[in-house]
């Protein structure tokens, strides 16, 4: 192993050697966060802030463009408002932190910080929908929440977390359906075409849809580590929020009808994902779209006359064309090109008194390390069109890399056994029972992922107790 | 009084009657707010936020512009930390809402929900600072606070606001000066070239500093009914911060030095004075470059033929070059002229079939109700340069309403009579004693605004003592 393999082996615990703490030693020497003083809480660094706005600009741009409104509901929650609505209480009222105390005052109700923003939000709606013609209500709002969680990791599972979360209200159940359908489809081409990750789209299990909701849809993903990760969900609610909160409208004959909700969020949990899909044991891998810098310029011998004043020219001239940046530091050329390894940019842009003679750069990508010489001529074409073929493989190879740890099982024995040799995402057939799915938890800590939209039979039976099965479902362990 | 002022009067109590009805009736009629079910949190609305989006947008433009990244940092503060620098906690503590029970268990340590996050910066930076190459450190972040306000109005004092606050940290006190200059003048060129909200830039007094703090730079702007709003801050910190939470670096030398910081924040309560510079008796007045709508189209008699094809061609033709939208509803012309003049947009643009036929469209403007006939072949000029018109117009307006409303008084006789009958800012000198002061407030309700960066002399002794003045003071009833 040669030096600089060595100074990552310092830096990062390999992947293959322990997980966890390769995911943890990313995102520390990535910069992405830093722990923040309350259990459970992350301070998101100006890097991983830098990805983080980049994901949220473009799902934005997708949320306005399909017609929805940005709002800002309240942090605070009454704990009778959180109550209204039987089953979302049960689901979120274990993890509510409580305000009970406003300076020296007691305060005469409890106040819970939102952990989500449902009942928020009917409320509102009860108050401010009264016709057909106020319908639909196409409401988002970008908002910090805080689920008071036991064990907390960066990103994945942590105390606060931002979030967009989209409140929609129609008039039939179809047209909330059909809104429902679209913004799962929004996120899949976020998660697909921009964060290069491969998803499996399907419907969730009555025991793992959300709190109060007729069905949950979602993406699911699959990480290097071979467990899944659930990156986006767009929920269903029918009429049930609004019979508990009495959301109703006069519809075109001027007879009362409930309102028909649904509510989806996307959170920086998915910055989790876009570490452990594409990650190597050098550190992050930030595909094009979203990364910050696309590429960075490192002078070689910089010392040298003409060598800087060349690279500052290379930068001005690319700087319209991608996100560039340059490093013009007196570290070393190795230290920089660790550095900008460990933070995933696309593409380095390697410039010394050589290449200004032979008026050409040195291109080398981050995913496969290949490095190819580019005359100078040619880099405003070669360049963008490189970087679309990062964004390409990087898909390609998370996909590769779901299907090889995609299996199918007839019976127990073929599940675990599967589980335990490969991990990764297991096709199987249920017959619709929640003590199968119980029962499946309990022996091999995987759960549902999801009823998968693309069908197939496996098998006739259930995997689990062998009757005659329903439907195919996608287990893993999940984060 | 025609029909159409008496439907105004309807809706909006008019500013003469009740200004604070007025500013009430404006912010529930032009749809930017409503209540939140916990005492003083408000709920921003599709069309207020559209308008904080822009504010945000272009402020957050010129941070990044400026050199500083953005981050996020926790809700959640532990009370041993707040406590850690004893102004600081003097100052916020009494308005702190409390967390203290995370789920069912009740927690160790009571949390506080950040009313600001100088100690989770000073935190931060005493773990993350170590050498004079780490300097300066220029974050920022967009973020809600809680303050557990007595008495609360939207935008202009709830419980819970949005903002962006500035941390840094600097090698010196001269670095840490000039920070704090450089966002105040960020702020200046926001508000009076974005918002046309002429200011009056100064230092505060020691009275009204920010807790904690060496000195506070602020802008101070002035309303419609003679009260003054602070409109954003930039604090200078010296060491203070640095002492208490032990922030140093090594500097070139090798030896230890504490840092320097600042802090800078500019919130939602700048919606407040957007509405109380420019609104009017009709409702909102929004400066065309904030505007989320810069022109409106309302067609004619849009049920005859070629009106409606004709008044989307127009949207078509416009809609790369202003914000522009159309109302194509059912509802009568009347309706929307009210409707959108109450939500302030800049410009109408009707078009009926007589202008069809003319190859005209009639331009209404917002701020002076003034109608222009423009040929369909000028439009794409005479548009723009008409919104910059109003932009100046705006800006104008809202000055020669501040000079009118400024005067200057040598003693309290004169200090009283001018509050009594104009209201405004007050310039008098002070002797520089907290005693006078105080004084003044408890004899006038005024209190100092700032000691204006550009000093007069308007008398040689303090307006309160009578002793030796030490500088000029603008003083005035604020939000
Ligand atoms: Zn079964
Ligand atoms: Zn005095």
């Amino acid at each position: 192993m040669g030096k600089k393999n060595k100074q990552f082996v310092e830096k990062i615990t390999a992947m293959e050697d322990d997980f966890a703490q390769w995911y943890t030693d990313v995102v520390k020497q990535a910069e992405l966060v830093d722990y923040g003083q309350v259990r459970g809480t992350m301070i998101i660094k100006p890097y991983g802030f830098a990805i983080w706005e980049n994901i949220r600009d473009e799902l934005d741009r997708q949320i306005k463009a399909t017609g929805h409104s940005n709002v800002a509901f309240p942090l605070f929650i009454p704990e009778s408002l959180l109550q209204k609505e039987k089953d979302h209480v049960v689901g979120f009222a274990p993890e509510v932190a409580w305000v009970t105390h406003g300076g020296d005052e007691e305060l005469a109700e409890r106040i819970a910080v939102r952990p989500t923003s449902e009942v928020l939000f009917c409320d509102y709606y009860s108050k401010n929908i009264h016709s057909y013609r106020d319908l639909p209500m196409l409401y988002n709002q970008w908002a910090n929440v805080v689920r008071w969680e036991k064990t907390t990791r960066p990103f994945l599972r942590s105390s606060e977390f931002h979030w967009q979360e989209g409140h929609t209200a129609h008039a039939t159940d179809a047209d909330a359906a059909a809104e429902t359908d679209k913004m799962l489809g929004v996120y899949v081409d976020l998660v697909e075409n921009y964060l290069a990750i491969p998803v499996i789209k399907g419907r969730k299990t009555d025991k793992e849809k959300f709190a109060g909701a007729k069905y949950t849809l979602t993406i699911e993903s699959l990480m290097h580590d071979g467990k899944a990760l659930q990156s986006g969900t767009s929920h269903h609610f029918g009429s049930g929020f609004a019979e508990a909160f009495d959301i109703t409208y006069l519809d075109e004959n001027g007879e009362s009808q409930f309102v028909h909700q649904t509510s989806w969020g996307l959170s920086t949990r998915i910055m989790g994902a876009l570490i452990m899909v594409h990650g190597d044991n050098r550190g992050l891998v930030i595909p094009p779209k979203i990364a910050p810098t696309q590429a960075m310029i490192v002078p070689i011998a910089q010392h040298k006359e003409g060598v800087l004043d060349k690279a500052y020219e290379l930068r001005d001239q690319l700087k319209n064309l991608v996100r560039v940046d340059i490093d013009a530091s007196d570290k070393m050329p190795g230290w920089k090109f660790n550095e900008y390894e460990m933070k995933g940019i696309p593409v380095r842009i390697e410039m010394g008194p050589k290449d200004i003679e032979k008026e050409q750069v040195v291109l080398v990508r981050r995913d496969t390390g290949e490095k190819e010489f580019v005359a100078l001529s040619e880099l405003e074409t070669r360049l963008p069109a490189l970087l679309e073929e990062i964004q390409s493989n990087l898909f390609n190879e998370a996909l590769e890399h779901r299907n090889e740890k995609t299996s199918t099982a007839k019976n127990m024995d073929e599940f675990k056994q599967n589980l335990e040799e490969k991990g990764g995402f297991i096709k199987a057939m249920w017959c619709g029972d929640l003590a199968c799915e119980e029962q499946i938890k309990e022996e091999t800590t995987a759960t549902s992922r999801c009823i998968p939209f693309e069908q197939e039979q496996v098998a006739e039976t259930c995997v689990c107790c062998g009757k005659e099965a329903k439907e195919l479902v996608i287990w893993a362990k999940a984060y």
